[in-house]
C-alpha cells in the first residue's frame, strides 16, 4: 500500500489548523449557538427574490448560464461591481474588475501572483486568518505592524515598510477579527506611504456596508494620489488591489466575490485563476446578477444594517451582564464581530472545548495571530444567532469563563 | 506610479500562453464555428430540469442552499458521486469524495498537495492543456511517456517510473485531444506497475459516459489489485486519485467537479481547498444533485451519446470530403474531440489566424505538448456545434488548408 504521507509536498505541511473547516461544519449545525463563523443571518436571505432571479437567467438565458463563460467574469456583473466604487470617484471600468470564486479566492490569486517564498507581507496582528492561511502557502514572511482603537499605525507601517515588503495587507473597515476601523486620516496617510515605497496595497473589504453608526469613510482605492490629483481621465491605475464579495452582503453560498485593481494586474489574476478553476460558476454570477440589480442590493443593506445593529447592542449588553470584570471587548460600529480578551492565564482553546459541551461556538483568538500569541483572546460573531440566542449564548459562555478566572483575593 | 511587472513572483511567469482564455472567450461568440472549446451543445443542457430544481431547493433548503457550507461538500452529492464508482466495484463512501469547483480544481488542489519544484510527473505527449497548465505552476519536470493507438505504453511508463515521479497522470477514455482510450490489459498493467512502484495515479475522466460504440472499460480505480484481491470489507486504500465532473454530462457552467480517493488524501485535499475557495458554491452543489438524481443523469446521457455520435460522424465524414490527402485524423469512439496532423511543414497556428478571419476557431496542436513541438497538429471539438455548421465549418478549414499544401509534384 502506497505511503501517502511520504509522497505529500512540503506545501502540505503549511496547513496545519483546520480553524476553517471547523467553522464551516459548525454553520451546519443547527443544535449550536453560532458564535464562530462570520456567517450572515440565513433567515434574512432574499429567498424569494433568488427563485424569481434563477427561474429568470434560466428561462431567458438558459443556455448561457450553464455553459463555460470566460474567465474574467460575466460582463454586466464586472461593470455592476464597478460601479460600486465609481460612486466614490474611482474611475474604474468592467476591465479593472475579476470576478472571483468567493474573497478567500482574491486572497489565493494575489498571494500566487505576488508572492515568492521568502517576500514579506505586512500586516496587522491579529488578523483575518483565511487571508494567514492563503497566503502562508506562498511561503512568505509575516512583518506585523503595530495597531491600536484608529487601526494600524502608520509610524510603525513607515519602518515595517524599510524592509521592502511585496504587500500591505488591510481590513480598513471593521476589521476581523477586532472590529477596529481604521481613520479617514490614517488611511490618506498610508496610501500614500504606499505610493512613496512603490508598495502594493490588498485592500480587503468585505463588511463597509454594514455600519451601524457613525460616518462611512472613503475606502483606500478611492484616496489614492493619482485620483485626488483629479487625473481620473484615464482608469484607475494607483497601487491599491480591492477586495469586495458579495459574501456578507446577499449570500455566501454563491461563492462569488471580487477583485478591482489596475487592468494589468487583472489580466496576470486572470491568467493564474484559469490553472485555478477556468471561471467562477456562470449560473452563480449571473444570478447574484439578477439579484443585486436595480438597487435591490442596496434596499437589502438597510435591512441587515438594522437587524445586525440589534444584534451587536443585544451581545454587548449581554456581555455586560454575564462576562467577569476581568474580561474587556470591542465595542465594534459595524461587521460581525465582537473581539473579547480574557486575563492571560486563561487559555480559550480550552474554554473553547467546554463551550462546545454546552453547544456554543466560537473562534480561540490564537488563530488570528500570524506569528503565534493570542491565546487568551476569543472572537464572536453577533450577526447570525438570533437575538435570544445571543442572550442565552452569552450567558452560558459567561458562566464557563467565570469559573476560569482566579480569585485575586486569595 | 508603481511598476507593476516588478513586483510580480517568478511564478506569474510560468503562465505564458492565454490558450484557455482564447477558448473561453470563443465559447461566447455565437458567429463563430466552434471547433475549439471543449463545449458541450448548449441546446441539449436540461433547462427545465433545472428551472425545476432551482426552484425545489430554494423553496424548501433556501436558508442552507445560499449559506457557508462544509469544504468536502454537500453530503447527499458526496455519496451520489461515490455510488458512480460503487457501481464498478470500488468500496468508496462519501468520506472518499471531495467536491471541486470544476475537475480543473482537482488538478490545482493535487499539484498543491503533491509537487515540490523539480517532481517528476509522468505523462502523456499530447495532454490535457489545463492539467499541464495547473501543474506547471509548481515546477515540476514533465517526463513523457510515449503512447499509440493503444494509449499510453507501458513498457515506456515501466523505464519513466525508474525516475521515481510523484505523479502518473492520464486520461484513460477518449484522451484529450487524441481521443485514444487506453486498454484493458493496458489499465491493468499500469495499476499494478503504480503499485509496484509506490507512485500515485491521476485518473483525469470527464469523457467515460459520452461512448458512441464500442465496450465500456472499467476505470483504473476499480482494477486496483486490492479490490480485485477481494479487499473490499474497508474503503478503498489504493494509488489512484480520480478525477470526474458534471461539466461535459450537466453543464460546465455549475462548476461542480469531484475527486475521488483515500480518505487521507480526500482531507489532506480539503484542507488545501480550504486556502483556495472555502468552498464549491452550496446552491450549485445541491442544484446538481436535484438535478442529476433519481438517474436523471443516466437518461440524460443517453441522449448527449445519440446526439453527439451524430456530430462525430458529421465531422469525420465532412474531413473525407474536405480536408486534403496529406492530412490524417483519428477516428474517436467517444469524448468530443477528433485530433488533426498536417504535414509537418503546415504551422496551426497560421491556419487559425486565416480560420478565426473565416469565423471557424479550433486549438492548435502545440498547446497540448508539455515539452513543445505539434505546431502541425490541430483539436476538434464536434460536439457543440450543430451538424449543417460542423459540414461547413469543414469546408472552410479545408479549403484554407489545402492552400498551405505544397504541390509535391511540383
Amino acid at each position: 500500500m502506497i505511503d501517502w504521507q511520504s509522497r505529500y509536498s512540503q506545501r502540505a505541511a503549511l496547513v496545519t489548523d483546520n480553524v476553517l473547516g471547523e467553522v464551516l461544519r459548525q454553520s451546519q449545525n443547527t443544535d449550536i449557538i453560532g458564535f464562530s463563523g462570520g456567517l450572515p443571518a440565513g433567515e434574512l436571505f432574499p429567498v424569494d427574490r433568488f427563485r424569481e432571479a434563477a427561474d429568470v437567467v434560466l428561462r431567458t438565458s438558459g443556455k448561457q448560464a450553464l455553459q463555460y463563460s470566460s474567465t474574467e467574469g460575466y460582463s454586466p456583473l464586472r461593470s455592476l461591481v464597478a460601479s460600486y466604487l465609481v460612486r466614490f470617484g474611482v474611475p474604474v471600468h468592467e476591465s479593472n474588475v475579476l470576478i472571483t470564486t468567493g474573497s478567500q479566492q482574491a486572497m489565493d490569486l494575489v498571494g500566487r501572483l505576488f508572492l515568492d517564498p521568502g517576500d514579506r507581507i505586512a500586516l496587522e496582528s491579529p488578523t483575518y486568518v483565511g487571508a494567514v492561511k492563503a497566503f502562508r502557502i506562498y511561503q512568505p514572511e509575516f512583518r506585523i505592524v503595530e495597531n491600536d482603537g484608529d487601526g494600524i499605525s502608520i509610524d510603525h507601517l513607515s519602518k515595517v515598510l524599510e524592509t521592502d515588503p511585496k504587500l500591505i495587507y488591510v481590513l480598513p473597515n471593521f476589521q476581523n477579527p477586532t472590529g477596529i476601523t481604521l481613520s479617514l486620516a490614517r488611511r490618506e496617510q498610508l496610501v500614500n506611504l504606499a505610493n512613496t515605497h512603490d508598495v502594493a496595497v490588498v485592500e480587503d473589504d468585505p463588511y463597509s456596508q454594514l455600519r451601524y453608526e457613525g460616518e462611512f469613510i472613503p475606502p483606500l482605492i478611492a484616496l489614492d494620489p493619482s485620483i485626488k490629483n483629479g487625473q481620473v481621465s484615464t482608469l484607475y491605475r494607483g497601487n491599491v488591489v480591492y477586495h469586495g464579495t458579495f459574501s456578507k452582503l446577499l449570500a455566501p453560498g454563491l461563492r462569488v466575490g471580487w477583485v478591482i485593481a489596475p487592468t494589468d494586474v487583472i489580466q496576470h489574476l486572470a491568467a493564474l485563476k484559469q490553472t485555478v478553476d477556468l471561471h467562477t460558476s456562470t449560473f452563480a454570477q449571473m444570478l447574484a446578477y439578477e439579484v443585486a440589480k436595480d438597487e435591490f442590493l442596496e434596499q437589502h443593506v438597510l435591512r441587515l444594517r438594522s437587524v445586525y445593529r440589534t444584534r451587536r447592542d443585544v451581545m454587548l449588553k449581554a456581555l455586560e451582564e454575564h462576562f467577569p470584570v476581568e474580561a474587556t471587548w470591542s465595542k465594534p460600529k459595524g461587521g460581525l464581530f465582537v473581539w473579547v480578551e480574557l486575563p492571560s492565564y486563561i487559555d480559550t482553546n480550552i474554554i473553547l472545548n467546554e463551550a462546545t459541551a454546552k453547544n456554543v461556538s466560537f473562534v480561540p483568538g490564537a488563530s488570528f495571530f500570524p506569528n503565534g500569541g493570542g491565546s487568551n483572546f476569543l472572537r464572536l460573531t453577533f450577526s447570525f444567532a438570533k437575538p435570544d440566542r445571543i442572550e442565552e449564548g452569552i450567558k452560558r459562555l459567561g458562566a464557563i469563563i467565570k469559573d476560569h478566572i482566579k480569585d485575586s483575593s486569595q
